[in-house]
């Protein structure tokens, strides 16, 4: 427990995870570009660092969440970058969701210096984040994996490792997959309904007693029931996600048709403009592929 | 709980309901095409009715399970059928999934005769049945609701009048849209993982504690991860209900990207022979959509 921990990547998801680390008695090291974003975690006794190489230096354990892949590389590979900093033994754990073969091609960069590197994406939003439930997906070197779980589990309920370097992001691609197909499926029941004159928060509380239960319908049903797209998870992350998903299937030789339609239909919804609105807004892209109400249409 | 109920349709949903009226203390009456479905209820105590008319006669409710629109429209208005044998007063409650206007031209044709319709399909499977936890979506007069509702309890957890008549329907086309498309989602989520040489016990293990979960991965994950399409539900019937869903969508003026491709999921799926597989075999329509593995290829 006195490990030096780094944080990198302190937004809905990074900040409370990086708390939970501070409560657990982890010595705590963060950096970001946003002054404002450190400053919860200095107030509870997090040191700032300058740059991820002048952090990296003085950890034992680096952890980033960030964006897209091409986030994962500039943190760690670009200038003044965890690289820069790293001392052989250091563990890089980077729980954004990116391509397999961005994590592989990171996580071979980074032994060649000696450093160890684990893919491991997690699953559960902001909520999970804040309770330390968080389904944590990983892949990397058994041996650096049992080293890391502890922390891991300060953040995590279900924290699996799924196999090599690349594991985790393919197990999160799967993950993402599920979930945007299951969202498309809630957006046309929802259009459904609402089209057929019928009360969708009806809809809601029938789909919750059955086979359709689900976590996306509890977290995103009511949204769609009351056409209220506040974030959540920002569309333009399940976006990226679904075309993570896609280039995976594309580059294993598998052909996704599910999968293509939940990425036209977020292709739709950022044209729409809807990028930073909640997932559900889906529903909206649905919406507009319908007949045209009469005014003073009762649906 | 002196009402005289009968019940036509006893298979892997229709006896288990039956038999949670009885237990509540309903005076039973049932009727099958197959001797074999009425023993297990008789020996509980139901009367035995040589035919749907027959049994209306003697019941105060009449219940139907059986698969089809066509089916109900047989069971209803065909030789022999409840409305031959019907009092003005007697309650028809149908509890099959058939598309929300075929429900509404039953309730037509049997309010002419003053017998009241409830079209009241379920969500739940066999276990839910079994459970009494059922969710029940009812379209219909309030007041018939109302009567109805205390027998309904003993058969779901969740009972709702969802609105007039045919409005249950929308709602299980809803729930039925959702399910389909959650189904297809896990499909490629399991089979890109395979693909990837990842473990997809390993994936199931982590979807189901992340924002992936759901009742769905519960009941077909498991099925998909061991490639055993034992049902369960069988796809036949998920693919009548995605094409109601369908039919829907095109009756308002809805186009349902999402539901057509799992539309044609099944159907390819109905083409390979899946009938009467576990629905969860639609993996198999996309295992059919991958490059060809070289022989002692690990995945």
């Amino acid at each position: 427990m006195t490990e030096r921990v780094g944080f990198i990547g302190l937004g809905v998801m990074g900040r409370p995870m990086a708390q939970n680390l501070i409560r657990a008695g982890y010595r705590m090291h963060v950096c970001a570009r946003r002054p404002e974003s450190l400053e919860p975690l200095v107030a509870q006794g997090a040191v700032a660092c300058a740059s991820p190489a002048e952090l990296a230096a003085g950890c034992d354990v680096v952890c980033t969440m960030v964006t897209a892949g091409a986030d994962v590389e500039a943190v760690v590979m670009g200038k003044a970058g965890i690289m820069a900093g790293a001392r052989p033994g250091l563990v890089v754990i980077d729980h954004s969701t990116i391509p397999p073969a961005t994590a592989r091609r990171v996580a071979q960069t980074l032994a060649a210096r000696g450093v160890d590197f684990l893919d491991a994406p997690v699953s559960g939003g902001g909520q999970g984040a804040i309770d330390a439930t968080l389904s944590i997906m990983v892949g990397g070197h058994e041996p650096v994996f049992a080293r890391a779980e502890p922390l891991l589990r300060r953040m995590g309920k279900t924290v699996l490792r799924i196999g090599d370097s690349g594991a985790g992001q393919v197990a999160k691609a799967a993950n993402q997959l599920a979930i945007v197909l299951a969202l498309v499926g809630l957006a046309e029941a929802f259009t459904l309904a609402r089209a057929s004159g019928v009360d969708p928060a009806r809809v809601l509380e029938a789909l919750r007693g059955g086979a359709a239960a689900s976590r996306v319908l509890e977290a995103m049903g009511p949204k769609m029931a009351d056409r209220d797209f506040r974030p959540g998870v920002e569309a333009r992350l399940h976006h990226k996600d679904v075309q993570i998903a896609l280039d995976c299937a594309a580059a294993v030789g598998l052909a996704a048709p599910g999968a293509a339609v939940a990425a036209q239909t977020f292709n739709a919804l950022m044209a729409r403009g809807g990028a930073r609105h909640d997932s559900s807004a889906v529903l909206t892209v649905v919406e507009a592929m319908r007949r045209p109400q009469a005014s003073g249409s009762s649906a």
